[in-house]
């Protein structure tokens, strides 16, 4: 930790911040500049993160030298994490492909979307039984009954699932279906929830908040490793920008900051991402090719009848060419699909 | 709702639309301009709001004639709501203070606090017991032993105390000691958590998040209303943009167009809004004069050894101090303190 | 200047960095810490804030001491600048209120108009002869026959008149007219501008960027004064960010921030910062209260016949009932009207 | 365009209104609903679109329902635009490197990294002689010396150079060297620059604005074009985001919007759209996936000594390395390189 005096600050307050750091248990060094004094905290920098050093009469700023986040951090394993999934794998050179509806709606919705995409070359089926919707008035999910149906959708095409849990009360129920638990951008930092996500020993999917930082991200999956679940997937999938002619803005710089940042597999999803149907390829491509473990797709056979999102969902046909064309991106940047 | 078709979309497509609409149960009124057929659609908008219009081939754009909310819309109620916190009524011409620190930290530390505030003019306290923070290695409050504090600190002062819930798991425990609920900005989108304060008879004060429009507050208020608690406030608290010299941006723009747009109070919080110290009496005078119904604002004794928040609380003078310029703009704008 | 090294930087390459500030004739001292080298660098930090320190091989980051500005800053004046405008002084305890319409549009508009403002209270006379447009297809504004016409409303009023200046071609004609020169947000960074303006004699209103963080404002005011014009004034007119139910996000929370930072004088422009009329009024009491030494503001007789921006201007009488609701808010903060 | 009313509007507003609509010259079609009423405008939009029907009393909203650029829109053309820069075309199925360092600083560096790159791949040899910079003390170019180096690396290399522009004053200088300019982020919307680079034929690339809409882009572009210069091209650079990671947040969902909005050939801008050395080749990757004609990369053969930029530019072996993989990328998605 670094810390700054205002240029107004006197020798008594430079003194106190001294004195305090030290009671601390902490050793200081300070450097006399013409207009600033800089007080360097030498030792466990863990021990005064939590301390309100702004707080002091005489700071300027405070810079912490090491970061917050230390079990999903790179340098913790210094190697990629695989995370497996029934029987998928992601983080490795394959790239995997989650698709399926935005919502379960019935028997015969999920059953024939589910074996479509797994003919096409998904390996893991999403769909949402319970919905995050802004509105009240707007179609929830399913809840129980549409997790029963995603159950007979795996049974049918040995697909893994993953679906959303949204509330502490319902991850019981939610995670005696689920293979793959998603955690949804309005939830990031519900932080009850992490918690408890992460004392299960399934696989979690957590999806950055449209206003998260990448910072605030892993800080939540650091909620999630630190009680003792490491198996967790990063999902971007848009963030709020003033842009109006897409629903959110993809942000694909964020895959590489997160390969150097963390171990933790990276998913894209294009479909909110970019929230329209016809740019959702594109973004598909472009996540590949900037090093996503995995994608999130939504398919909907007939989108103009879709409960939820039909305006972002494609087409079983338009998925199957994309997988295509996905194929050959992720072999072009050396991976496989 | 209006639907603008394509430049390119084709007399099959535009039927198409036509008949479905009329299938919903709504009536239609086509439009043909030189490059772009207008398809107004006739009828409670509230039926075809969630249908996925924009997912059918030719149509470019859809616009919806009324808005999403109703049961928190100006509209519903023609005037100004109250809302009362044990003896204190919000939303009327007097101003509301609700201060306290960040998080209750001891027995002497809440009490000590809360006879200072109230001495100065608060009529709220505020403090958090569960505390929402973006590291699991940060305080995370003192739980029930802070509630049971707080519950002195209103016997100490008469004050009426307001609190965080952040899980449907705690609400029956919090809702035991609170006199209002506050649903943190983490929390706006926890739509089972708004479900379930909804269902209390408890006054809830629903913060904005960081990435929230007014438009997503409003209806996550809308939550709450439509389970039938109209005691709600709603809290301007800061959004994220790219601004770095203050924490977050408060948005005092808020503050008129949600007079306009909902009967609901409006409280805003300078301390988070702005998150620096020395910048908060500005903020909070400005916000009275934006038309802020209440005010929350952190205040701590010994700011250098708070848990959470120290940057930006207020010490006892410095709030003393502030009241006496916030009752006079409230004056100045026709209100009292 | 303080530099932060990756965990894995070699001591080959911290040798080098070392190296490198010696031989740009400044002192290092080296802290060594478990996980990360932080090296200060001792000396006036202009001599390498232009250095590329994070392109060298180890480097993690690189956190400056001091600040970029250095003629716009408080420090450099410890007292805050007056800047007259022709008799007015922008900077006192009095508020000053410019007005007038969005743009010059005929000698009778702008007459009326300035003759209307200045009975209510204004002192300054706003009107754009050369007006920078999204479109090239809108009203571009009168040139210089508006500079013309606002000369003789000049004439008789006895207001001094603020006017844009778009380009430095144009300079040397608007400097004839004006009293006080307008970069436009557009134009905040049009450096070249900037230094042109910086060699008149002339008082000059820079207003900040959609997308400028308040560093930048204050960087781009350093072009001017550094070519030797102190006469400067900021004024705070909105940022872009993802809420659509205003035009912008007045962000007020720049005004104390602004008053800490700079000794320039602060104006606040609530018309473009929240760009809906019936929100204007609030806004600019919430302007005043924040601390602003004046505020600018559209008025227009006939808002539905208004070349440009009717929907966000003030009809006369709006402004003239604002401005007594101006003085009560600006008394109450202990300045006068 | 449609207007729709607010649900207290008279009868007498909504008259007056539809008056004033029929006295533009265009007819109306008046749907009247329970709570609103909707004023369809029949006619050609163009001739309304600047009207204030915003201001009129009784207004809620007003939508338009054309767009509002014109000779930009891919439905202008209807087939994709090539630019030719010297011998190079883009906009093309071969995708187009432009590289080069930030700055030129003297002969030798410029000549040492055009032939570097010439013989990687790159077709264009980007380089400024005139920069913007956020502050008066940093380097700002070399001007018209560097232009004339610029000329002797094309001279060598026999690649067209492309160089930035800033002020009218400076364009017949620099169109006099360059084969094709740049404007920056910087002037996306100064617009005396863009109309005086319409009446030139060069060639023009438009840099996005930081927080500059896809809307406001083209509007800018068709400024040029309007001028009769349809020569240009749009580049996608980086918006500003609260994300800080990163410089900017490259925006690649801009890609596909773009090609399906103009005709208007896309370039990409990892560089400056990230801002960090480490992530600008999974930038480079995934713009190419996402539908670029061309990208532009700086590269500098001494990063630690470069003038400006050095954090995010590519040294030249990584500059090669990247080369191969954009080919394979290229290819991947039916395009060469």
């Amino acid at each position: 930790m670094i810390i700054i005096t205002r240029p107004d600050a006197t020798e008594a307050q430079i003194e106190r911040i001294v004195d305090s750091v030290h009671q601390w248990g902490l050793k200081t060094e300070v450097s006399r500049g013409v207009l600033r004094v800089v007080i360097g905290v030498i030792g466990p920098e863990d021990k005064i993160r939590e301390k309100p050093l702004g707080a002091f009469p005489g700071v300027e700023s405070v810079m912490p030298v090491l970061k917050p986040y230390k079990l999903v951090s790179y340098e913790f394993r210094g190697t990629p994490s695989h995370v497996k999934i029934g029987p998928v794998t992601v983080g490795t050179p394959e790239v995997v492909l989650m698709a399926g509806p935005c919502s379960v709606e019935s028997y015969e919705q999920i059953t024939f979307i589910a074996k479509s995409v797994a003919k096409a070359g998904a390996k893991i089926l999403r769909g949402g039984a319970f919905k995050p919707r802004t509105s009240p008035y707007s179609f929830q999910g399913l809840g129980k009954v549409g997790l029963q149906f995603l159950h007979e959708a795996r049974e049918l095409t040995g697909m893994p699932i993953i679906t959303e849990v949204m509330d502490t009360k319902d991850l019981e129920l939610v995670a005696a279906y689920a293979d793959c638990l998603q955690i949804g951008a309005r939830n990031m930092q519900n932080f009850a929830l992490l918690r408890e996500v992460g004392r299960t020993n399934l696989p979690v999917m957590l999806k950055r908040g449209m206003a998260a930082s990448i910072k605030d991200l892993l800080m939540s999956a650091e909620y999630i490793l630190s009680e003792g679940n490491f198996n967790v997937l990063l999902c971007e999938r848009g963030i709020r920008t003033f842009e109006t002619m897409t629903r959110n803005t993809l942000d694909l710089n964020a895959v590489p900051v997160l390969k150097a940042e963390t171990h933790l597999p990276v998913v894209v999803d294009p479909t909110h991402g970019v929230g329209v149907r016809e740019f959702v390829p594109a973004m598909a491509l472009a996540g590949v090719a900037a090093g996503a473990d995995a994608l999130m797709l939504e398919v909907h056979h007939e989108p103009e009848r879709a409960k939820s999102d039909g305006e972002q969902s494609l087409r079983p046909h338009e998925f199957d060419d994309l997988v295509t064309r996905i194929r050959r991106v992720a072999e072009a940047v050396g991976r496989s699909l």
